[in-house]
């Protein structure tokens, strides 16, 4: 029978307790527009992809005409001067089937056993089903000594939220995770949920970095916020023009 | 691959015989109303979690912002002066798949079994898709043996009811129980189905308590029954009145 | 992990090579309407029952209020003088997947085979979408050789009909029962597919006692084929009355 | 419990590094319409089965009235003075589920690795949702060393194209296959989608050709693109004149 997950590794990487970060697809994309961000700006090297029979059974094309199985990557960064080693785990899809979720989070949460990690750092959106101007960042911990220092960086903890629960990847490796003992919190940026929201990205990455105290260049994320507010409001003004037109278009109707 | 089930134990508890009862999510949510009420009220203490890849793929979140796997769990009580001891299994799910249910349930069956169990006790609602004043229980016995009983307790055993056969759990923890020889009866209460329903879930208590020699403070249950049937007389109300108000608007535009 | 089935012995029977017949629910329920008709009236013993997680998570309750885990029902009968031994393979579902029916599938394919089964019959309905006064029995087999003797018996073999071939147990149990050497054949009853048929299963089991020399008493079958062919032309005379009713209004309605 | 795969040998070929081509039905059938040309002219023979829970659960029916369990066929054809040695495998469906893609490509692969597959083919279509009169072939690979030889014979490599990726079994096969060191291309004969496409598919067979050093007669294939030809153009004639009827009766319209 085919292996729930075959894990290939390009590299293994000597790490020291360290911290893994998840970014998988999500409400907003938040997660793994934060993940991919920490990746491209810090140095990050690729070490490990995981394939799984629970992800898509395809393959995608890259600019060279190269194919690449349907994976979850890992990257690594060891840590300057007294800064904890880090991993990120990003993908193009979470596993297709609520039991194929489970398999694959227990396959990562055994990887990061195995690597000794101290931390699973689980990144997201909120769904506010509103537009957000500056997003919070919510939490949510296995282990309820975390609270404190996170409070400390601005993330809000609220009784019983996300009440439907925290659903996927986000939510399964802080389980399976506090199930193998390690400590793990999940960081949720509220995002309106209409698109990819990169100001809520990076309101995540500022607790993160702040957490683990290192310095990220925010300056992509912004220009990405940038666009999107723009595109958000030629929308909105667009929008409000053709009501506009519309209620003239009926004014006229009325003297027709 | 990953096991179908992790079953973590909080404490191993040294059971004489046990009965278990179960009450999950179902029609009305007479089963876990009941389950809860009893664990609430008894005084009994959760002893085991079990975690499945076959339930919802998420955490829930507490009033202090702990994550917890979604699981089911079971709670015992040792009997006092010749009663019985009980454990209660209950939980926020069922399992997702039909797959996923037998495996889920056959895993507690082994379970019991291990724990010595002697009457499998499984508890439910009968959507009567009508309003019902005065909730009968139903029941269906793996053992012709066990009648008697529960009928002296009011219990009613009606000729191939429910005709559609008992669905999720409640059915095959009888079914794969009677496979290890673990006698059992399914307690279904008569309701609407239009609502959680506290009155029906007081029914099959009255009949657990008369067949366990346990006295069971029903208060807290009959407070929700009596907010439910508030709740439903006020919007039997609202909904007249708005008949009513139809009705004159209908007279008057006769008259237009 | 959870056995794909459980197979449970109510009786272990000593079988010379015997030829297994099987009658689940499907088009017309003809497969099934036969092989109960045939158990009933031939003195069938009971002497397995296949549980599986791939049938439906439920128990049935019968008349006496005694739960029963849905299953599989084989039943077997010694032949006299001469006659072969047979079992007849029956039950209320058919596996609830496409993968859960070739893994049920191949469970009885395995026990025939350890039972010295020389010859697989499955019985079914070829569904007509049209009323069928005289239905013809057309047959499929995995081994040319089994033709020309259900030819003499009336059985018609059709070039590449069903067209879209044989699904379910009745062909799964033909196709992996041809990998392990046990030639097969499948025989289908004309019928509309609207209704259950009795005489179309009828049909198939005149082919049935035809060729393993048995008489079958029809009196039963040609009862609820009589009380369905009463049914059909009272629904018939009802539409054409509702018909001619309609007609009559709108002759009317011209007049108005 | 049931294997994934049941591969039986009808003959066990002893091959030389041979090329795996594949050809199961997808967009514009195009894929499995180049195989089986592919098969029919170049005298290829069957020599194994795969059967699969993962395929439907039932039954083909052939011309004879024998039943044939549905599976994916391999062929092969030893080559000729200095031709290498080339293996087809086709059939009438794909997996069923994504998971069943997954594991009958990886029994595939490991097949293949076992007959010492040198490298693997996938044929497809490439669905450009209009008509297409010349249609070029698209490549993608998983060694950059294959593109050089393709791009001679005409194939293209667009950047990232499909966007989407490569879906099912001509997807699967090379990532899978890359995985085990065999390397792969796909070729993707472009079509309008709407129906099966033998121009395209001749389009494809001209690459394969080339490259093997092979000469394929592509007269039944022309003949079939003739028939669509026409097939295509009758229906655009239909369709103009039902247009220009309407047209006419919206101009009458306005006289009347």
């Amino acid at each position: 029978m085919m292996d729930d997950a075959i894990i290939s590794y390009e590299k293994r990487p000597d790490l020291n307790s360290p911290v893994l970060i998840e970014g998988l697809p999500g409400v907003g994309n938040v997660g793994k527009l934060a993940a991919e961000h920490l990746i491209d700006e810090m140095g990050f090297t690729i070490f490990s992809r995981i394939y799984s029979k629970h992800l898509p059974p395809q393959v995608m094309v890259d600019e060279e005409g190269l194919v690449e199985l349907v994976n979850h990557a890992l990257y690594y960064r060891k840590g300057e001067k007294g800064q904890r080693d880090m991993m990120v785990l990003t993908g193009d899809f979470q596993g297709l089937t609520p039991e194929g979720q489970y398999v694959l989070s227990e396959e990562i949460v055994k990887l990061a056993e195995e690597l000794g990690t101290s931390l699973i750092m689980t990144l997201g959106g909120f769904g506010m089903i509103r537009m957000v101007e500056e997003p919070s960042v919510l939490g949510a911990v296995t282990d309820p000594g975390l609270r404190g220092d996170f409070e400390k960086l601005g993330v809000t903890f609220r009784k019983g939220e996300p009440s439907s629960g925290i659903i996927g990847a986000s939510g399964l490796l802080l389980g399976l995770g506090g199930l193998r003992g390690i400590p793990g919190i999940c960081l949720m940026g509220e995002t309106s949920g209409y698109f990819a929201d990169p100001k809520s990205a990076r309101a995540i990455l500022e607790v993160v970095s702040g957490y683990l105290g290192i310095t990220i260049d925010m300056a992509k994320l912004e220009e990405k916020a940038k666009q999107v507010d723009e595109l958000t409001s030629r929308l909105r003004k667009d929008l409000e023009e053709s009501e506009e037109e519309e209620r003239r278009s009926e004014d006229l109707r009325y003297f027709g």
